[in-house]
């Protein structure tokens, strides 16, 4: 039998001992789990970015994985802290909207429970540190067996996050960046069906930050000279607005959250 | 029976081959082993923060773990290296001070060693990184069972760090900063002591960088509004004084090594 | 039997889902595999730094290890995925240049395929992302052995980076930057040959960005004072210029690339 896998998503950084904390008491309640670091880099308490990271890798990850997810501001407060079962893996974290993307995309049945039986906390709790005093030990329980059942209640919803939806105008549609990776990509939140419905296979017209631009639709990066701007179905399948071997975003100056609006011919 | 588990301390960054060599070295002797990072993202040369990053993770983790810490500014110069067996776990790099923290809070017996037997060494020393051609082997060998004393002879000490101690004076009490973490946490060596002789259970007042600051005592970073100062005593036990959502360290303008004084009320 | 390791190396940095994203479609295939980062943080598209960074890291894994480099400008462009089958291991990625260093030091026999077999692609394949649809399968498959000749047609080269040779000159030697390292090292390709030559064994006269230096050739950064200038021989024998406890690579402004020049006695 394969070993079951852990998840982390965290604002943590790399530099404090808070990732090693968690791996730690992981693999003192249950040593035979892999784990996998997602990401350790989401900006400090920007739970939007947590949701999107998280989300994008999901699909990737076999069945039964477990998805820890701390970007935390609330921590300590009245939050709660749930665990969720679908049928793509497990989530454990705080509910402030953090596995709302993620959940989401899947299809299926789905159980959410708000963790509050104790046994399955570490005995010196802290009211700072839920990452590693909740969701290390719960996430280290689930992967030995333990039923979800186990952690506590019942609860019939988890927190939402105001991504911006969609809105199809007369001859366009307004979205918003929805991220921006590590390449300068600017990611929106159009994809194959707002492209379909602009229906030009060459080229696309956007604006972003009052810059109105024309650019190529490419299969690929390099279709384009070094440092000129294109646009692109990315890996998770949104429309990007890119530079070959460049950054988008600092040319263009965007930030994650900006409206785009994408114009139909 | 569940694989050892080796953790690496270090300052040597993410960018370069030298995590990933010392990793070869350890899953070349022993492919039996979980390596866990706790950091490499000490500040170089900076073996006091690798003290307190390694003394804060190793709690957490199970008796039978061994920590490799490598932040040697003196490599190939005169400093040993050594092993060290305490009842938590061992410590496995130079003799400079980096493992005084985490070995000082572990109660019971110890045995220190100088390791000096060649045969768990790299064949092919370099004189400038003792991480990969000593310390890296000499841990996959005690995860193979080596016992310790096959490694060097016994030695009696291994060297102590100048950390500050508080002083206690009539109205207050001195002590340091000893960590700002990423979060821009100032994290003080003041303790559930000094917060019990001060008597005040709603806030402290203490002076930092020459600004006196009365801070509500919180339980929870989000206690206060965002953006407002707190004190809190942190998932490691020490008071810190905190921004909610924002960096204390960058409001206050403070370093680790800084000067924190905390009023008796 | 020991599982097998694969390795990443890479230009994506930590903050995405990127990463992660390849680790979980290698574990969803083949969850017998301990996966080794070697760096994430090779400069964008500098598929010359990843080279020298993986070149530096392969001699010290054990022979069987699958080395997945992903520097990839070019994706979705005429250039070619590979895998290499050497006596040191294996490598899989883009055909660009990113396994020529490494390559070049393994003595043996070599086989090279070039990777058509779609059979061994993950089924919804981009164009912008064969980290995670091309190559992290392969070495998934490669892992549970698969043999190479399965991936697809053999080809007789692989492409070549234009690395400096060093020049011999009738009073000095002509060689380059090829690394600064995270501690701001200076590293020459300058080896024990050149140094053998120059037959100085106290000092060394070097010029770089046209500053000349004579520097006291060290068996350790601490043989001089913090903050002084030296000469090594790494810890990839390579000749260093570097400062004890300081950047050289900043005090000297240099960068990868840039000439050095090694003067004879």
């Amino acid at each position: 039998m394969s070993r079951p896998t852990i998840t982390l998503t965290t604002d943590f950084g790399l530099r404090d001992p808070y990732v090693a904390e968690m791996k730690a008491v992981i693999l003192s309640i249950n040593p035979n789990v892999t784990i996998v670091d997602v990401s350790h880099q989401i900006e400090k308490f920007n739970v939007r970015m947590g949701a999107y990271v998280l989300a994008s890798a999901v699909p990737y990850f076999h069945k039964g994985t477990i998805h820890v997810g701390v970007v935390d501001p609330g921590v300590g407060t009245k939050r709660h802290p749930v665990v969720i079962q679908t049928e793509c893996g497990y989530f454990v974290g705080p509910d402030n909207g953090l596995f709302a993307l993620a959940v989401k995309n899947i299809e299926g049945k789905m159980q959410m429970r708000r963790i509050a039986n104790q046994k399955f906390m570490r005995l010196e709790m802290s009211d700072t540190f839920h990452g590693r005093d909740i969701f290390a030990p719960v996430a280290a329980y689930l992967a030995k067996g333990t039923p979800i059942t186990d952690f506590g209640p019942k609860i019939s919803q988890i927190r939402t996050l105001a991504f911006a939806r969609i809105i199809r105008k007369r001859d366009s549609f307004l979205g918003e960046v929805i991220h921006i990776d590590d390449f300068g990509n600017i990611i929106t939140n159009f994809g194959a069906r707002e492209l379909e419905a602009v229906k030009t296979k060459s080229s696309v017209s956007v604006k972003v930050k009052n810059v109105k631009l024309t650019l190529k639709l490419c299969k690929a990066y390099g279709d384009v000279e070094k440092q000129q701007p294109l646009a692109i179905i990315g890996s998770h399948n949104f429309l990007e607005i890119s530079v070959n071997q460049g950054s988008a975003a600092n040319v263009l100056k965007v930030e994650a959250g900006d409206e785009v609006v994408l114009y139909r011919s």
